[in-house]
């Protein structure tokens, strides 16, 4: 999919400029009509700030206000119209009203609007235009975009090219180039960051009372069962970064109850939006934790497998997700980790059996503890916490019983989370 | 080191304005006093655009006419002078003046820049204020900034805070909030680009003629010792991705020569650009090859480790630089490759032996041919590339023999250099 997206400040005020970009031409206030002329994208992406609007009735309204005159413009200028509006909320002190409220969240808003726009599945070749766009806004969008790319690149090959074009002088007429700023194949960039313990790093407190706040966040039902699986989630993420395969099958994410809990988080922010003539205020703030779960979401989209999440894998799908997630040295000792498994249990056998008693039934002496390097060190096969199995094929899983970890016997499964949660940075 | 970095517009034309930043408010034209107070930063930067520019007897004279008049201003402002100046070459025909050139040579020089003021060896606490920039001027700044703090955090501990003041509304005369826009640890993010192969894509050409192009790469003598050794520069450049610590101590860069070849570029660049009045003509343009310079530079600087290059090393030294720069799994699993050398070999014997000799000696059946799997599954530690002795301690080292490889024999650093081309994107 080719997408343009562009960031714009107030469209309205734009003076007639003439453009020019490669061999074309063109005359009129924006630069959209002759970037979708030459770079012909599948769909165009405008980003702007809500505090355009006028219409202080609702939400929804000033939504539409903004949304309603991008589109006479977008008529008026001869722009494609398969286009999708991004309306963030901005924050500032203007003539026609005051929108109070965390910076960051533009943010947030514009990183989950372009989550939902990037299709996970396919290659990308994502065109950003910067020209028109309020500095702050900008930035975010290009951060948020370039967060979305680094994690769909995965998956897919992603490229990236950025234009601005000369800057506008008034009173000064010439023809003003849109120059390339940025051009290259985005690297894969998985998601480095945990999910956060704190509820109110999802959603934080600007301006409700206490009593008020604290009600708001006991009605996240959704997001209070996404926040309890959180370890399960961060191990998930920390499979991906350090070549875990059995860890990333059995800890796939369901998509569907982190979208659940992403919706039901925007409904509780957008709820505590007080409107009044001329004023917005914003009393609820989104948080990184939020960032952190769209981004996860995203990912989790990207990274979809038929059949996941599983936790009795074959050699031949780990195998199969090692060769398709990882890479480099990651994938190729992964690999050698899973080939390795192989050799410890030849014979067909149909009862689940641990692979340190496997090693021990061979004459060695493993480590009977858990030892989280060697954890890291085996691709998280470790001997104390994988079960192997044999029916022509042989078939990995992680045990079900205690195992021995810092001096004591743990569920196996607090054993990998605790271990991998001190992978992830904050 | 505490930094803040800034990136200005045409500082002389802003308006007094009431700033607030936590608990402090000021008064005047610039966000810069206020942020300097409450931030306390150690050093400043201030980006701008060399378009400021009114003096065009020469290339001196044109940045210290910007120079000198950020000096005034910061003068009147009450503002710090512990500050650096970086006067970038913009783009864009003005009042006074035209500046024609690629609109990428304000990111390379930027980024080479803040690679010379950042220091590599320090935990670094950066802050970034948005606020008075040019879009693209701000876009491309963010982007150095970000990524040679990716860099100095595979060493140090590196935050990252970023900064925008309420949008400036004429005519309102109001307090302006300066808000939080962005702000996290910054994650390690090692260089992944290679050199590229083309001299056309360190230093491009716009306008000299074919012939004069030519004799200026002809004359880059520095710079042709770094494009021929970048084959193993590359291999140095995924040795740090992908945890292979013997081709880290044994490829490390020789910083000067980066450096060398880095000022010959900016020196050709520099000679090309034209003056006349009111006109400036970069007729060369700094290319990707150069950014991927510059910040290979940095990055040696950061990880930068006594004795190094060195191509022939003690196991603990080899297990010192694994705990140092790798982390997560392929910390754990390189650190667990080494460890195995030592059970090859646990006789003292002070004559190096291929290590596939030795597992020959020990009835294994190791593939005598350089398998690339192999190659990255075990750290670059293969068991035909490398060799060993003891004498009491284990020393380990790249053979000088050729080694077969895809059916012939070829030298050992081509066969690692060829191996690793393939691990980095483009």
């Amino acid at each position: 999919m080719k997408l343009l997206a562009v960031s714009w400040g107030d469209f309205e005020r734009w003076k007639e400029t003439k453009y020019r970009f490669d061999e074309e031409v063109s005359v009129g206030p924006s630069t959209l009509p002759i970037l979708q002329k030459v770079i012909k994208p599948d769909w165009t992406v405008i980003v702007l700030s809500d505090t355009l609007g006028r219409d202080f009735s609702s939400l929804d309204a000033l939504r539409e206000d903004v949304k309603g005159r991008v589109m006479d413009f977008l008529e008026r200028i001869g722009a494609g119209r398969e286009v999708d509006v991004i309306i963030a909320p901005g924050i500032g002190q203007f003539a026609h009203g005051t929108f109070r409220g965390s910076a960051m969240d533009a943010y947030h808003h514009i990183l989950h609007s372009l989550a939902q726009i990037l299709p996970p599945g396919e290659p990308l070749d994502v065109h950003f235009d910067s020209t028109h766009g309020l500095n702050y806004i900008t930035l975010l969008t290009y951060r948020a975009l370039k967060e979305l790319l680094g994690i769909a690149a995965l998956g897919n090959n992603v490229a990236f090219t950025a234009y601005n074009s000369d800057p506008f002088v008034p009173k000064i007429p010439h023809e003003l180039t849109i120059n390339v700023i940025e051009e290259r194949r985005a690297a894969p960039a998985p998601l480095a960051e945990p999910l956060p313990e704190k509820n109110g790093k999802y959603l934080g407190n600007r301006s409700l009372p206490g009593r008020e706040y604290g009600e708001v966040m006991k009605g996240l039902k959704r997001m209070e069962t996404v926040r309890k699986s959180r370890g399960r989630l961060n191990a998930w993420i920390s499979s991906v970064i350090n070549g875990l395969p059995l860890v990333f099958a059995s800890a796939f994410p369901e998509t569907d109850e982190l979208e659940g809990a992403i919706e039901e988080l925007e409904a509780a922010y957008t709820e505590a939006i007080a409107l009044s003539p001329g004023r917005v205020e914003r009393r609820l703030s989104l948080g990184k934790g939020f960032g952190v779960l769209v981004k996860l979401q995203f990912q989790a989209r990207v990274l979809e497998t038929a059949g996941l999440p599983k936790d009795e894998l074959s050699l031949g799908e780990l195998l199969d997700i090692s060769e398709r997630i990882f890479r480099g040295s990651v994938k190729e000792s992964t690999k050698k980790e899973l080939n390795n498994l192989s050799k410890a249990l030849k014979l067909n056998s149909s009862k689940w059996i641990r692979l340190a008693e496997l090693f021990e039934m061979a004459g060695k002496t493993p480590n009977r503890q858990v030892d989280e390097r060697n954890f890291l060190a085996h691709a998280g096969l470790e001997a104390n916490l994988i079960e192997l199995k044999r029916e022509g094929e042989l078939y990995v899983r992680y045990t079900r019983e205690k195992v021995k970890y810092g001096g004591a016997m743990k569920e196996p499964w607090k054993v990998i989370e605790n271990i991998l949660s001190k992978t992830l940075g904050g």
